[in-house]
């Protein structure tokens, strides 16, 4: 590791293409994992009530909150991702692992996500549900965040980043931490507000109006 | 944002690297969904009559109906999208989020396609989820038309485009919404009438023989 | 159409991003198709015999042999399309339709395998289910042939291919489309010998000792 | 083929893009079969106890000792695919075959990790299901370690590579075949215990503290 870091731009020229690679499957686990949380909301209505389906419909709003909650999320997740590999020069074999760890957390969310729905509804068991699901949420948003330090710290970034563009990189890609800690304390007694913090989480971070646009203005002057 | 309209096309070079993930992440999202449409017919089956296949297959017609008027959208939709990321020059975090919530409602697509499957044969069923396919549909239409408004309002498109190329893009990025509206409220009173409307739709999005192809003779003159 | 083989190279060059992204969409559709299969597999498990698990997995033959089946045909057909996109210069319109008529039936391939493995044990369901494997994978096999002779004829491949050259990728992309109907007819009479058939005709087209390799002495001589 | 490596580089250079086309088809089965492997932890609970939430998880643990397993492995087989394109020049039809193969029991691996999940918790049953588990994740590795070795011999390897780096690298893509060989024989005698040795296998081939980190020194030299 030591010694890469030594010829920063030169010494792993073909690294570059690692990099590309980790894209590729970052992008494919994120779409998949984006489009199979719809499968845990088909599975209810196939032994649903056939007369009022409007009725089912409404009832399985758990489900849909989940989906929303899930989607939101990867997708914030994903413009993290996304940002970060923008600003990587180069990558090594530790970062490919954390990355990979990252993908173990979201490909776990469909399965967490169908948890929620399918537990909501019963005393119990939404707290398990609910509390397993915010610690998911917070292991995916620690590891993105690891994966930038770790870059960071081997500099895998690019050498032009100027010392508070990284810092301001590095908190906006530590997203609410501090909040999911709050909201799965919250679900051991209120499992059903939980969830709408969690949205109110991932909305929060979809948001585009924060710091990234202010950089345009620091680096012209 | 402001910022970097002033500066098109070199305020932010990383962003291209943007575009190439959104186009990533959008062609594994529209794949997945193109997919996971055939789950739903796979279903009926495994309790299906074993003794009457043909019978059984010919029963299913609003499955592999539905199967057909969801793909061709998809289609229809990853068609639209290719066409309005070849004129795109770069990519800002609005663009990347109402993309998002493009693909949100793709995902949604194969959950509608199952209910609508299920539901065709029972009375007042058909009703809800032909209208709830219809405005999924609508809903898909609207967001990729609002992708390409943003992006030409935020000065994201090519500069080369002259000005009637890029209202001839929005007209025909702009798929039948009228139509979609339409069909909604025909969907009220003629649910299954309604799906056909929508087959109907997708396939004068898919002919080829449109507005595009004379862009070819304005360029030359 | 005629106005862009006027400028072969030069006339469209953003359509070389539509290739780019015909590519994408493909290999995402072949990758989730290939990977589909084998939830085919999955389900009869579930409520499977827990004593006798080697029994049960040979009791299942005929999925196992639809999965190998199924999958040898995506793979050879993949081969096939990956070797056409070496040659072609830009897409059009018609192309990218006639590439999405391809995937239709490349994504209804997963389902005709699971009926195959759910009927493969019933008499008279295993005819119905045999003869529209058979017609399927027909149809993806002149859809494949389809698109090569189209880009042929619009002059979409790259110019510097000699006609001989083209008209050996020509019978090379034309796969064993006589071999499917012989055996769509065999399958009406001796269902399961069919299956083994398509096998034949899979493993013929995944062979790599073909006219291809003799491409490259031409080209020397 | 021997033809084409009298003129290693320059003979088809449009091989290039097959390799382009390999590592997208290569990146999907691998996302798609990581996502997958999650479906067979949900389907479980749908029919699990409502009540005790906590516990029906906990009884679950196979299910998760063999998703933690089959991503690990997977994880560790896409590291290994990466390092080994990074240093692929160019691609022939065996080569993409060969990958073609090594794919197909990559998409075998979710429905392997369902069965282990399924019949862990029964006598008999689990000899099965863990054995044919660990001839599977056997089979993985030497079709990895197949195509690199055809890779090198068939002179497809970048040629600046010196022969100890490759064969280096030929140690590292034959990823622990001794140890699942015998883990298999473990596997029929104590099917439990040698699905914790599986785990142990990915997590070695995961660890990135390996000789590819010492081969920077000997290049410097």
């Amino acid at each position: 590791m030591s010694d890469s870091s030594e010829h920063p731009a030169h010494a792993h020229p073909r690294l570059k293409q690692g990099k590309g690679r980790m894209e590729a499957i970052s992008d494919g686990v994120f779409a998949v994992a984006m489009t199979l949380l719809v499968l845990d909301l088909a599975i209810p209505f196939t032994k649903g009530t056939r007369g009022d389906l409007l009725g089912a419909l409404v009832h399985e709003w758990p489900g849909y909150l989940g989906f929303l909650v899930s989607f939101a999320t990867i997708g914030a997740i994903w413009l993290g991702h996304n940002t970060m590999t923008e600003y990587l020069e180069r990558v090594d074999p530790v970062l490919l692992r954390l990355n990979l760890l990252l993908l173990f957390f979201v490909c776990l969310l469909p399965f967490a996500t169908g948890l929620l729905a399918e537990f909501m509804k019963a005393e119990g068991a939404e707290r398990v549900a609910s509390v397993s699901y915010g610690i998911l949420l917070l292991l995916c948003s620690v590891l993105l965040s690891a994966v930038w330090r770790y870059a960071v710290r081997a500099k895998l970034v690019n050498p032009d980043l100027a010392d508070d563009e990284i810092s301001l990189l590095t908190t906006r890609l530590t997203p609410g931490l501090g909040g999911y800690v709050l909201l799965i304390l919250l679900g051991v007694f209120f499992p059903k507000i939980s969830v709408f913090g969690y949205l109110l989480v991932a909305v929060f971070l979809l948001l585009p109006f924060r710091p990234t646009l202010r950089r345009g203005d620091r680096r012209r002057r």
